[in-house]
């Protein structure tokens, strides 16, 4: 017999704190403590229905996988229970507006449309989310402005009525020399989350990668593949390591083709605006200002499992227990793209993490111009596959990449804004923009296939120039006359 | 007899398809799918009077040259055709009333005011296809930019009573180091189109470069010509080249003096403030996102034609069906024009295509200071003359180029919006105020004539640096409090 | 008996000029022409209550040291002085609504967002003082931008799991490698002054040093340490040597335990934000406006007594005079520390005063960048402590420093915000995030301690590049035509 | 007996053209086709009083020097003279508005403010005039920014109780290493005109340089001298040597010191802003749009006597005409500086004539800084006396030319701004704050006399850098979402 609203509602205390979810009660007194997300956001639904704050979050496995069945309390009669009151919302108000009149997909020519249309139309919180990035977000920015510094010396007269822009990755044939990177939460920009972006790459033979952090679970993302479809996992890894070995086997039977080690977070990023965005008032209970670990954003609340501790000594320990190619994702600087061709990886990616890690940590694309002439001194260069990601948003940024001995490069934000504006329609779009990019680009460039793209055909000699201009005289441009265009004649007065 | 309205309003379908242009009637059902601007364009006047819409794309004897006689229809009543409704547009009106208002020409001390004027007196979509470039238009802007990386070493004590700025061009004797540009569609500025411009370049005994796209046809353009004025025909290679040579051969017959042949192009660019202009709500009939070809500009529209196979192997073609100068246009690295001069054509003209084509290909400047010096260094400064274009807007930015090196330089934009603004009365006062600044300027770098001309004269050190500022932190300039100019008194109030 | 308000009315002048402080009378006519601040604001409160202007700038014991003892001219009868009317000033009441709404100190996350609230919290000529800088404020701004221009090269894969950023400043153990350096008049910003700051610095084991020009005594800074809390003295140079040397024998006796002789400021500077702030119309008086020296802002009122002659013959004298170690705080060239070396001094601070001083001088950390690679060439490195301050604001800048060399950071206008807004909590506060930053940054940065900070970890080479953009072309940057995001749809008419 | 106004007002027209001024008629009929500013204007008060546009233009000794005795018509009885009616015109009553409520003087800090007073508070077409420059006035500002591309490395600990920045230039001991160097037209800003200038300069002990072009008459300017007070002459070079001929030995045996001959200006600039401010609206007579000479501006109205044929040979002959100290004004690079030398000049002033002239000119600090190595390098660093203007604002910018080898700076346009804004009193504050802040910043850089000053000083590696950054991609900096400091409490509802 279902439990009724009203037993459950007694437990909405340290001391016993049940939740209901998707119609069942939980009991989770004993697995506060341990909650990454933080005992507060939990208590806030203790006896209560949280379902709608618990989706967009986790995978639909989470509680299976982390709580014990004894725990498992339940069908619940929901319409016992009562509902949290949705207070009016008038912010939610005028985004159900926005999304009524937003543009239509057509209209978005380029990544940054789909952006514009995502920060209209998502919920405060989800924005906060995926755009935030570390401290001042320099990083952020700096990761798409770094490709401003590379210049083309395109070639001219060259056939290029046939232009082939598919490439291998790993092995894999695919249709395009980028692949849909791992990013965290999908559920936040859309309700069928992750799955989207599989279907989009399905059509486009692109490669997805599989985030840890991912909204919808691990099976539910490979299901989704279809054929031969082919899908990479990334991994964060867990202090636990029988758990950490138990996803990297599941994911291997799975037919996952690759393991990307994320080696750039050994403590997730604060990301103030996700923090702000999370803010809400305590109230009167606020105390020492000193308390600096409430309302920490997402980010961190999703993570406290990740390994600090994580090392180059592990490297072995992973190469035993999987055989899939390992590549690193995350180095930034050549020292340690020698240290992992030495340790025997497969590949790399150079990577800051979207700029959500270490402020002032470089662009992936600066680390591969800082990397390639090194390794093609050593005779080092295939040895390895080296990958970047971070601040692609036009076919000349892969092109670039590309001419400076990328193998590939991986997108993130720009699909999940695109799915979180259009769903899945969105990213078959945002996909199709971004071919039609490179094939009109590998031509402007004298190029037909990808084994053409070398170094010649750019000019990075800025790339690695971090300029602020010297701080502007305030009265100096306050009094200086700008020029101005001629004058209208003044508007005859209606008569 | 002349058709009825209602006769050629039956065909109105992809079955059969009559258009009615300047009183006549057209099948162009078969040409449909052939059609550059694609068949939808042509299905919404099918059965109507399509003039005011065919008349600023096609040259006059565009059906003459690629429509059969046999579907040529003959004379329609046009009493009897119904017109397309026009429907009142407020954008128009306003339009109409800024054309009223508009400054007087000789408040235009520069090709800005000009740029400044055409903005808001053109036709939005005759703006968005003037003045939009590909991408984020950054190379477009760059153009102009770089010339400002470049300063002056100028000579004083010289006497400069008398300033000579003529020079010659292939043999020709012009009076200023710079040439009209070849730009494409014309009438979409102003109703005459390019012989605005051919009438004003003969006035000021400068050379017009004419476009294989103008809205005029060649031969309106060649017979508005006088005396023994100068005029170069750009190419764009067709697929068909039997058509290509036809129209050398026409060329060499009307006595043009050069053929520019386009190597930038083997596909036109994506111009997405043009594709955006263009952008009309399909309706309900919107389908996947991936349809990212519909809507794409006025450039896509007319360039299907253009051969990208095109390649250094078909030079010797060129030479062999003509004897006039050939010299490629658009050429963007050192070691292509090494090859240039190898294959012995007589010039190149540096230029990115006015940032229209590949974003982030370098400014001609840029690639002329790249060029000199290695010919120079291997004695082949004489074997070819060196053109640029792109950005020129100021006697200055001529006199740059020239002492790096040119011969002359192309202008194009300007003189477009000096006509959209003006018509011939604006481009003659463009002409006008560019050769006063060209005065001024050789005697104030202290040069009486052009082979004075050298790159002692200037400082080229910055010019190929390509600098993005580190991204400022928000939060440390919203709380920067900047100084201020002292206080005025508070008005007193008046009683 | 008490003085009556009447009898202290009397002493109203030039000629006799008494004032009373916190109820008791003074007797000040002979010292009115060495007043710091001038004459001209005692004259003001001539004859009455000078409390409220009298505490914000002076210690407590100011007249106790300064004036003497038969000047004290005993109790006043409070209840007969007239209060100086205040006038209803808007300002003041609109910064009172303003600290009602302030917002919470949970809602500041990192530096400059205490900045922003003591910006429109404080009074007017405090924020004046506190934030004002030389000239243009370029240099102000500089201090922190120029570590914008220093990027990391982080280490991946190290076990981070344990972090520790305490290091040793002067034989003390600290807990994090910033300390509180000394900044003027703490009563500005908060009725409790520098105490504010010992008590937080004590809380997180951070070193603070006392300023000469302290709100609070310098009795009063150190009785409210605790225990073995680490302090030391910043010291401006009396022109009176005798002065001097009793203040450094009294804070050796108290233990203070090091002493940091300022060296860049033999004349206080010119800020302009201060003067103006200060500014108040003379009415009708006005004479020459040669007169400069008026209303010369906070700075230059409390500092007339330092000695522009102080010199590096002076320092064998402080040796004499002082066990405690010997720092130089301002050097601002390698010649200079390399000089300090060589005179043994134990420490130098590369500083430009916080852009107080000499517009244009570099910041600490491009002096840094220079000074270390000099001192480890010529095996120096060791026999001096380095320190920086200006401009630091955030956990990067500080690992930045660390890298280069420096052995810890002064920071001040932070914490003098953090103070004015929200008092010791706010101090508390501030110091907590900056030991949050500093421990993720110092994982993310893969060092686990202060000793492996090593220039490797970052790329300075734009460090030195002071670059001002060419100016615009207002016209051209007037007339380009941007790109727009996709247009929304018009909002449908209510109906 | 004097003229009647009628008998004047008959001679209205080319055939036969009188105008009266101060009273007395002119018959100017002959003289009008060589009026240096056009037949236009002249006309314009043909038969009528022109004194008010006469007087700030022309010297009070014109009319008796350049018009023959015959033409001077003799006295009018004004009281018969109908005025020329003055519109009602609007800006001007918000001008006189602006004057009432200006600043008050001693609220103006630095040269800036003086600036911005006179922006607002002078006539339009004096504001273009004196504030104009070349094409987009671009060389304008660099001249200014150029300085702040220089940084300090200042000495500490040097004894700086006594400050010494008194030099000689010329042999004349000055207080201060800045010049009023010569601007033209001085009554546009206020009616006293130059002679303002003379008396500041007199009481800070500062050489003034007299403008050929002045306002007031050469000897006006001379008798405004006081004592042993020093002048220097600038020359524009007529193209009728007898009368340039005649100025020098009138100066000569007036004693001015010194003969500076501007080589930068064969022909005078255009300069937009004041042709813009000039233009008026030619009514129906609009002709062609090639005619660009008209309304030119105020710099051209007054120069066509200027000899471009000005060259090299024509130093033998200056020398040969005076024994004053010959230097030559504009010089612009290095070779040029060795050819003065060479024709034994006594120094040179680098200088691109603020602006005005040459657009991408380089500035002046610029110029010396490639210039004095070589020069050391030569051993000829004493042979020649070298002097920059342009873009000086900051005592900072004085030392900084003086560190690098510049015996003084001249200063032009603040000193005219500070005359405009508030007369002499306004030239004296200027002055005195240019005082204060080289006496604050000799100190701060470590030196007390004006020979310490030395290239190790400064660094000036970006002084020659001329970047434009990278046109920025609108549709990023859209879309991104800038961090905000913390939200304030909304303001609770009043009730």
């Amino acid at each position: 017999m279902a439990l009724s609203g009203a037993e459950v509602a007694r437990h909405d205390s340290k001391e016993s704190c049940w939740v209901v979810i998707h119609g069942k009660a939980y009991d989770v007194t004993e697995f506060l403590p341990e909650h990454p997300g933080g005992t507060k956001i939990i208590l806030k639904y203790a006896g209560k229905d949280a379902t709608d704050e618990f989706d967009p979050i986790h995978p639909p496995d989470t509680l299976d996988k982390y709580l014990d069945q004894s725990k498992h309390k339940g069908a619940v009669d929901m319409s016992t229970v009562a509902t949290v009151e949705k207070e009016f919302d008038p912010e939610e108000e005028e985004r159900q507006q926005r999304i009524a009149d937003k543009p239509m997909l057509e209209q978005c020519y380029n990544m940054l449309d789909f952006e514009a249309v995502a920060k209209k139309t998502m919920k405060k919180g989800a924005w906060g989310y995926y755009s935030s990035a570390a401290d001042d977000e320099i990083t952020l920015r700096e990761n798409h402005e770094a490709f401003h510094r590379i210049w083309f010396r395109p070639r001219i007269l060259v056939d290029v009525e046939e232009v082939d822009f598919s490439t291998t990755m790993l092995g894999t044939k695919v249709d395009v020399p980028f692949y849909v990177t791992a990013t965290a939460l999908g559920k936040l920009g859309h309700p069928e989350g992750e799955v989207c972006l599989t279907r989009a790459a399905k059509k486009h033979n692109v490669v997805q990668m599989i985030p840890t952090l991912a909204s919808c679970s691990f099976d539910e993302i490979m299901d989704a593949a279809e054929g031969d479809q082919v899908q990479w996992m990334q991994l964060y890894v867990n202090r636990d390591r029988a758990i950490t070995k138990r996803i990297i086997e599941h994911a291997e039977k799975r037919c996952c083709k690759a393991l990307f080690i994320t080696v750039d977070a050994p403590q997730l990023g604060r990301r103030e605006k996700d923090m702000r965005s999370k803010f809400t008032d305590p109230g009167t209970n606020v105390q020492s200002g000193q308390q600096t670990d409430n309302s920490q954003g997402a980010a961190r609340a999703i993570s406290s499992f990740i390994d600090p501790a994580l090392s180059w000594k592990d490297i072995p320990w992973f190469q035993s227990v999987t055989k899939m190619p390992i590549l690193l994702k995350g180095v930034q600087r050549v020292e340690d793209v020698l240290k992992a061709i030495e340790v025997g990886v497969q590949g790399v990616v150079l990577s800051n993490h979207g700029g959500r890690q270490l402020e002032f940590a470089r662009s992936g694309i600066e680390i591969l111009a800082e990397t390639m002439p090194v390794l093609r001194e050593l005779g080092l260069e295939n040895k390895i596959e080296i990958y970047i990601d971070g601040g692609v948003r036009r076919g000349t940024d892969i092109l670039k990449a590309l001419c400076l001995g990328a193998k590939g490069v991986g997108i993130g934000r720009p699909f999940l804004y695109a799915m979180s504006a259009y769903g899945f329609e969105g990213v078959d779009r945002a996909m199709a923009l971004l071919k039609d990019e490179m094939e009109m680009n590998m031509r402007l460039i004298g190029c037909t296939s990808v084994d053409q793209l070398n170094p010649s055909l750019v000019d990075v000699r800025n790339l690695g120039s971090h300029i602020t201009p010297v701080p502007k005289d305030s009265l100096g441009h306050t009094v200086y006359d700008a020029l101005v265009t001629p004058s209208w004649k003044p508007p005859k007065a209606k008569i």
